[in-house]
């Protein structure tokens, strides 16, 4: 319920509405700084551009402590790691860290190889603001001996992570996202529902790399991460809901949904979050 | 024909019909394993999404392996090599054979220069399941001499590859697919011809690679390689002769192809097939 | 005004009408080796076919000089520039140079980091045939003392980097592209204006990217670099145009512009173009 995300309990945990989170993005068009999968860029370039934002793909070890210090927020994905992006990746969050400046890890399929189990462990110590992840991945972060994961698409809900979730947070000191059909928000003492979206979105790759994506760019402009995270999981889904009315499959479901990203207006996006 | 596809004499050569891949990709949702091309990256996974099989692009040396144990299927693509890229797709492939999991190779312009030549003549020795390439591609792998290949966009008519494919096929042990106009599959012994798709497709980056792809899928469910590679051509031929209606260009033909991957329904797949 | 572009007193210096470069592209198909970053690969191979060219995407340093040996053009563009890609780049364009064969250089967000400054600053002395970039970009290549540059999106309009374009052509001897709301292109003596396109072109990711692609094959076609850009900034232009009506966002003009290049008549093109 719309009016719910805005009255009920869910006030103290979420005070703000998702569209001053949109509306922020859109005047101060903040610079997000992407380490993210080869996969994913295109999709998240032009999510990021459809919401306001900027964004850039700069990944040389070289030169991302030099781009860092001029963003507004970094996301970091591992979808299609290599030793080089790591070592950037690791250099990136490190600057974040010490610049004081948000950044948002997604640990696609950590648990399916020990290269990325140990290169998401590394950069799980360097204070994400927001870990984002599905249920196999939450729930292999928060146990390196059991084998949960299968390949990058999670057939676990993830209302069998809740747990671990929160116990990753804790542990962290990160705000951690967990989503599926159902998407949960947790600083390990709190926890938000966020029921928006469409099953057709995961028929689109990347998909949740660009949702990432779009946290970082909702925490260069929101201080409090749970909110930050709340909004981009309610500006992607209450778009992705108008996407699909009229969508024929993931091909024109994608399209639809930067032009839907493009144009969602702030009633629209208020009254369609469902935020608990 | 239709018709000649399931009573013909191919009857002996592929004898099940293309939806029962389809199905049973539908069904067992097989993990593929890509080390493809930046370009095809986006393409490919939305394929494999849309056709219902779950895509993963795993390609650091440091985990490949790994992941090709939980893998289904392998598809290995040497568009945008590098020496880096070569180690990964070579340890795969190593893994892959010596586990028995089937795996397809792209030989993307092969001949057009030496790197890629003999990167690819190791990938061959490794046995391979299925080797896919445009008549150019096909020629310069039978025949390391002779200079055929003019870029990534052959000139030459898949007939005119017929031999070397037939040959690469006998030394390599791999079912060979030349696709062009109408696409051949041979073992060496027999041909089938496929004879589905549209013009446009070539007017589409990286259609060949993800079709490669797509041949990886369907190994994953189907054993015998010949029926694998002409379903894979079947189900992506029809796919984009029910796309080609309604779109205006390359842009919304490519939309259009990923949702028909999506909406193909078995006896739409089995009455448009014209395998032979 | 078309007419103007056609007979006013830029006749001198663009003396051929755009479609004479977009026929010869389709009639000759170029080969255009392009070493882009991993954002823009798509969105340029597809916007190369789209225009008639053949696009190849060879970055391994082991084969960039056998390849722009096959190729008719070559276009460099550092957005998500490596050490190793930076090996690629230099070797690439020298031998460009070495063989006379034209090549675009795109030093997307130079001045944001040292290793991309001092990169491009290497690359500006292998005698590019064209180099385009925004405001910011032009600025930071002809200061590189001051700071222009806020991420890849400039903020800075074309008008306020002329005189740096003029310099910069000067100094290295290549015509210079500063793309904006108006396009100017500059050999340091003369000067025209292109005024097509729609602000929606500023919201697809990698679009200057694949603009600079596209003068790559135009370069390859039309010996005239002064008139080869131009004639590029016409054609994305006037097909840009063409793809917003009837686009609904950012999404649907991505798929209509590749569309609208494929079926962009020659006299639509002329009579489209505002080249002055």
């Amino acid at each position: 319920m719309a009016g719910g995300a805005r009255t009920g309990p869910s006030r103290a945990v979420v005070a703000s509405a998702p569209s001053q989170t949109l509306s922020a993005i859109r005047a101060q068009v903040p610079l997000v700084h992407n380490i993210t999968n080869l996969v994913a860029m295109d999709l998240a370039a032009n999510l990021l551009l459809a919401v306001g934002a900027s964004p850039a793909m700069v990944q040389a070890p070289e030169e991302v402590e030099d781009f860092v210090a001029r963003a507004d927020a970094l996301s970091v994905n591992v979808g299609t790691l290599s030793a080089l992006s790591a070592r950037a990746m690791a250099a990136a969050a490190r600057e974040a860290m010490a610049q004081g400046k948000p950044w948002v890890l997604d640990p696609v399929g950590v648990g399916t190889t020990r290269f990325r189990s140990e290169t998401v462990e590394r950069l799980c110590r360097l204070r994400p603001t927001v870990i984002r992840g599905n249920a196999a991945e939450i729930l292999a972060l928060g146990d390196e001996e059991q084998d949960y994961a299968l390949g990058v698409d999670s057939l676990i809900s993830p209302e069998e992570a809740l747990d671990a979730a929160h116990d990753l947070a804790k542990a962290s000191g990160a705000v951690v996202a967990v989503t599926g059909p159902i998407d949960y928000v947790t600083d390990g003492r709190r926890i938000v529902a966020v029921a928006n979206g469409d099953p057709l979105m995961t028929k689109v790759t990347a998909m949740g790399c660009a949702l990432t994506c779009l946290m970082a760019a909702c925490c260069a402009v929101e201080p409090d991460a749970m909110s930050a995270a709340a909004h981009a999981l309610a500006i992607l889904g209450v778009a992705g809901e108008r996407a699909v009315e009229g969508a024929t499959g993931p091909g024109s479901f994608r399209v639809r949904l930067i032009d839907a990203l493009y144009n969602l207006d702030e009633a629209t996006l208020d009254d369609g979050a469902r935020i608990d």
